[in-house]
């Protein structure tokens, strides 16, 4: 037994995140008391910032880094400005493990006082999930583990590279516990919720970054992604979010559990208000050749891909996954997107999962994720008391696939791996046959739905399948739950018991407001030509 | 116990291979018996083959490419010749499995039967490591295991590619027990002895392919390396290997031992009698985009490198790797190669070892190579009864850091390997410090000496280490052993016990008419460099 009682521990974690809230600048004034919320909380920001403050905070990624540039606005006071609406955010989503409001306005008042402007980010607010570390002296973090508070950490290959180019780290954000739930929710600091609808998951693991951005307390932020982690929480959110092909952006330097496992990987990835922002900083990353740092990244240079103008792009729409049905409004933005593209002369063709097995493609990831039967990870709870929560519980002990393995049978399980990436690989060069274009992409579902109420996502397979397969995909906002048009889909018979629990989630009235998101989804290494695909199919749907 | 003697199942193999040696046609008349036949073979083929014969066999390889593909030689000729001369060397050097006579002949008179030749290896023969299949009906392989003899395999995919690009397999060859020793003797085929010298290795595992080159029995040929397999063998018989960065050439489909282990990677790589060949096989492997079908492969394609015009090639000699001293002409040939360089105006610096704990590394491999503490190997030669060779007993049970791992455990390990990695890149990338210029490569031994007496192999230090940290290494013939500049060092006193025992193993006599090679290493992901690099230093040596 832990000698002092994880609540405790976790209270000091929360006493400081509060402490570095409390020396917001002007105290935020007229914030309506918890109880007192609204369900959405997108207009809190209009509420309780300066008109100036607004104007800064909404401002496009690249204008704001142009006046940054010309230095028509200082860097203190754009990094105050997104400093006080993170502020609003943390009130409005719990989001924040920590705002770096003393550092953040040091490190504006030096970029200001520079001769020069310094960097391709200069002075650009950045938002960070927890376990990633951070740059500077005395961080700590604690990746939602009670066990782990006021473990001193440092920065990363990452972070190093964008505090070069000139960024301003601003806030750190929440992750759930074991950083492996499609929501945020920890004994650390409690619930993140969703921006558009209280009563809803922000999404995770990368949940506190999405809730923010979605709040637009941040415009750019880092998450992480080996599940869904950055896709889930952008598409609940309503913002864009890629996870880049495995080891192309370095992850060196996080704080996790299960060090050197490499069953399956993660990877560091950006989430935005804009598409563009996402290009930028994959831009920014691998401009540094972190490879040098971190020599488990491919030498790879980003090379922004041109799309072939002597054919269209060809799209390759996945309904469902064979497995468990879209709720309707995500039928209904595939509907709406695939016929945009059709419009725009785009040679769209289905992606149909039959025979593709994804329901064994998730049982083997479930396995690649606890080679140890979760043993390590429990072992960390045990240590503090702290109580397991139900995702908890879901993600490790309710998957059959989960158990300890000795090393003959991980390795059986990695050749099975193996095996289930050739097959997929083969099935899409199928797509070329007898004289065809390959498919270029996959549009696709990024979530059986919009954000679900809490502790209801229990279903990983609209992510987890890329990560499996290690195929870059990004995610972007479509529409939101309609009432009148995403009625319930009544006398639907549930082909499995989990296709049932997710039919049966579903009302237009619980996902009031909530954002509706898709996913374009690439070859493995093909990270350029999905940002590039996303951008017609954005252009299709009549976006800038 | 097994039910058949392991004898007899051996000896089933060697008669296959017998078989397919006793097709030769005409066949080979004037060869000495096995007791007569000289120390050194390179000049039994001018004893057997025709002037025709040499005269197809020795031409260099574009020159090859280019007669056959103008069709001034049939392709059945040049397939002939090299079936002949590879008969020759399996006589002088015993690294065949088989020879593929009918099969290559068959093959031949198809391309000749074409309208016009196709494919960028149209009518080259090219030789092949057993373990890595064939293309083809009722192939078998064995991987050196008598419990494996007579098991059906496959083609691969690196291998079909060079099949679609119209080359002729003609040959297999020998790999050691467990495919891990230095050498290259089995219980299946015995022993692969060195075509300059028969009380010498070819080295190994891919000794086979050197030995059959290194006679000139085959022009290019296919090696796999995980500590050295390629550049040690490829060393020791005076021919060009290129082990490239893993992940860039596909191993699927070879037969090996400990399927689905990912600790450290093995990767296939071209072995040849020229320089240029390597790129040519890199190059021609890559242009199918062979990551389409074996997604685990980096998907990036060959391009090559053009070394910068407005400064020197910075490259870093190690003199030794601070573990095992390398014997004289080891020396001699890094004091004459780095005088060249010097002269032709490159940047020659020195490759310090001191504080790079070399030995460390070795440790870590060698747990890398042996999660399972080698239970599944043993297991292998267990299940026929075959002996445990003396190199296979010291790659497994006699490495100190070799046990069974549990999963904690293992990732420790993997988290250890991953550390050195970073810090060995650290220690590059400090080469750039002050203003210099970083070193683009490492010139260094491929191993402490020429080819070793036989069983003597038990340092892999100067290949493995490039493998712990995947760089590609390629391998050069520099010289031959000089009985008079390459004497003794009398009173060296040897800083540990393995240095000891290969300062013992040297005296000028043992190692005559050997071949002494280097290698240059550069950064992962640096493959087309590297091989930049070996062409300014062969320049530099008043090659072409």
């Amino acid at each position: 037994m832990a000698i002092e009682a994880w609540q405790d521990k976790a209270l000091k974690a929360q006493e400081a995140r509060d402490a570095s809230l409390a020396k917001v600048e002007p105290p935020l004034k007229g914030l309506p008391i918890e109880a007192e919320l609204p369900l959405n909380s997108r207009n809190l920001p209009r509420e309780v910032l300066t008109e100036r403050e607004i104007e800064i905070t909404e401002k496009p990624v690249s204008e704001l880094l142009a006046v940054l540039r010309e230095r028509r606005i200082s860097v203190e006071e754009v990094t105050r400005a997104f400093l006080r609406r993170a502020a609003v955010a943390q009130v409005a989503t719990n989001c924040l493990t920590s705002l770096l409001w003393t550092s953040a306005i040091s490190r504006a008042k030096h970029l200001d006082s520079l001769p020069e402007p310094k960097g391709a980010l200069f002075g650009l607010p950045i938002s960070t999930k927890e376990h990633h570390g951070m740059v500077g002296e005395n961080v700590l973090s604690n990746a939602s583990y009670v066990s782990w508070i006021d473990k001193p950490h440092g920065s990363n290959v990452l972070y190093d590279t964008l505090w070069d180019e000139g960024c301003v780290f601003f806030a750190r954000t929440t992750q759930p516990q074991t950083i492996m739930h499609l929501e945020t929710n920890s004994n650390v600091y409690g619930r993140t919720v969703n921006p558009y609808n209280r009563l809803l998951t922000p999404g995770g693991s990368s949940g506190g970054e999405a809730a923010l951005i979605g709040m637009r307390g941040s415009v750019l932020g880092i998450g992480g992604d080996i599940g869904g982690s950055i896709r889930c929480p952008a598409a609940h959110c309503g913002i864009y979010g890629l996870k880049p092909t495995t080891q192309r952006i370095s992850l060196a330097g996080s704080r996790s559990h299960c060090a050197g496992k490499e069953t399956i990987l993660a990877t560091c990835g950006p989430m935005a208000t804009e598409r563009d922002s996402l290009s930028l900083l994959m831009q920014v990353a691998l401009s540094s050749k972190p490879w040098r740092i971190d020599p488990g990244l491919t030498n790879k240079p980003w090379t922004p891909y041109t799309l072939p103008t002597d054919r269209p792009l060809k799209i390759a729409v996945q309904w469902w996954d064979g497995v468990v049905r879209p709720h309707p409004p995500m039928i209904r933005a595939l509907k709406e997107v695939s016929e945009a593209c059709k419009k725009a002369g785009m040679d769209v063709v289905e992606w149909d999962c039959t025979g593709l097995d994804h329901k064994k493609a998730w049982e083997i990831t479930a396995a690649l994720y606890w080679p140890d039967g979760g043993e390590e990870v429990l072992g960390l709870l045990e240590e503090s008391g702290e109580p397991v929560l139900p995702l908890t519980e879901f993600i490790i002990s309710e998957q059959k696939s989960v158990r300890k393995r000795d090393m003959h049978e991980l390795w059986k399980l990695c050749a099975e791996r193996d095996a289930y990436r050739a097959f997929y690989a083969n099935a899409w060069n199928r797509t070329a046959s007898d004289g065809n274009q390959e498919v270029d992409v996959i549009l696709c579902p990024p979530s059986f739905g919009a954000a679900t109420p809490h502790d209801q996502s229990r279903y990983w397979g609209y992510t987890a399948q890329w990560n499996l397969l290690d195929y870059p995909g990004v995610v972007f906002p479509v529409t939101s739950v309609d009432p009148v048009k995403d009625g319930k889909v009544e006398g639907y018979e549930p082909v499995n018991e989990e296709d049932r629990v997710v039919y049966e989630m579903y009302s237009p009235e619980r996902y009031r407001d909530a954002p509706v998101s898709l996913q374009i989804v690439g070859r493995r290494g093909c990270d350029e030509m999905v940002l590039a695909a996303l951008e017609v199919v954005e252009r299709a749907m009549g976006r800038a």
